[in-house]
């Protein structure tokens, strides 16, 4: 992954992924979205619903990389600690924000109550991001996106953060698919690495595929230059072993 | 998450996790294992394949709990760093192990490359776990299980992960469906939450669900008092709110 570019991190909340019970589906929607936006997402971490934790990885992403991306953690019950977790990162407190206290008084109308409005809460000075499309702010502390866990509202989120983080020179990936295993491949993949420092060779085996054995991918943020790799890399195949390309 | 437990973190490779190109499996095939046996998994980290960053990790891990997984970069391309990292971590050489060197050669015949031999390096120093059923041995180097990224093999290890780590006291999980929303229900969430500190109460809002808004789980090794727990909380929903139970 290269230097010098715009980073982020991710912090994936909750015991519910760290016991078994739901597989996390964000940090996927999250990190095609930043590659897209020709952000590099340098690393994840999953933990629970203890605060200290929380705090901890907050401080520790906030000043490693561009943005952070908190998911989960935002509701109103005893195990949701994320966002009084990301004012005590920044030593701030945990205000009511009167504009999400509308938004929420509008929604729930005559069947509000108390508990519905914990989730006005947000760190003070933290930035409520919307748009037209998207009337339900995301909340933006400093660089710290905090952001739902449940995946049909982060994924909708996503909008607003593709807004604020704005488009870089985005990466590309380009892939071939063989019949050959990687013991197999590895020579001729050797060479291509070495010849093209500056394109990202990835290579994945498929256990259960009986035909497509390996599959090769080529990025970076110069198109010429991963399509150059991927040629090179094709062109030393042995007949019949390429089995398709992507992107 | 209770002290004084066994713990557990997991170390998850590969770029192509963080470039949104693959989901990971591993962690929620890994988290259900040690929830049975008892273990904790205090945390997992998503990291890109850079060998130092693999070797920080490794080596944080390692001292921090009582044991850790790695799943990925095992395979023999320049994208496997994973088995010279581990080595790295606790200052050791990288040697071939003769009884994996004759497993590949059985395996290949004489289909066999150089490359495949690669597969056969081990940090030195660690122990080769198999069982008559599962003859290809998983990797475990001190405390640290390093296992393949590949979902399907990654399961089959944990036959062997379950004998060496052994069965402790093992988690009970009780769930509730209710049809109320978290704002609802907090009220009665929190007073069950106080009542009993020795069970874990998590509460996941469903979005898309139209009839079960709210699922609350209670958690612990105790499963008289998860069941008193979720009966608490039962007593206090009022009429028509229940729409379920699990566990």
């Amino acid at each position: 992954m290269s230097g010098g570019s715009r980073t982020a991190r991710a912090i994936i909340i909750g015991n519910e992924l760290l016991t078994g019970k739901i597989a996390d589906k964000n940090l996927t929607t999250l990190a095609t979205v930043l590659r897209r936006l020709g952000v590099v997402l340098e690393r994840a971490v999953v933990i629970p619903d203890v605060a200290e934790v929380i705090v901890r990885e907050v401080r520790e992403a906030s000043v490693a990389s561009t943005w952070v991306f908190t998911s989960g953690g935002v509701g109103p019950t005893h195990d949701d600690l994320t966002i009084a977790a990301v004012a005590s990162a920044f030593d701030e407190e945990v205000i009511v924000s009167s504009e999400l206290e509308s938004l929420i008084r509008l929604a729930y109308g005559d069947k509000l109550r108390e508990g519905h409005l914990l989730m006005a809460r947000v760190p003070r000075g933290a930035r409520l991001v919307k748009s037209e499309d998207i009337p339900w702010p995301a909340t933006l502390m400093r660089n710290v996106w905090v952001l739902p866990g449940v995946p049909e509202i982060f994924e909708l989120k996503m909008k607003l953060v593709e807004e604020v983080v704005g488009a870089g020179v985005p990466f590309v990936s380009l892939a071939v698919l063989t019949t050959l295993d990687e013991g197999n491949i590895k020579p001729m993949l050797d060479r291509v690495v070495l010849d093209h420092p500056d394109v990202d060779v990835g290579s994945y085996p498929r256990w259960t595929d009986p035909k497509i054995r390996t599959k090769l991918t080529f990025d970076g943020r110069d198109r010429a230059r991963c399509e150059a790799a991927r040629q090179a890399f094709v062109a030393l195949l042995p007949d019949g072993a390429m089995a398709g390309l992507e992107g």
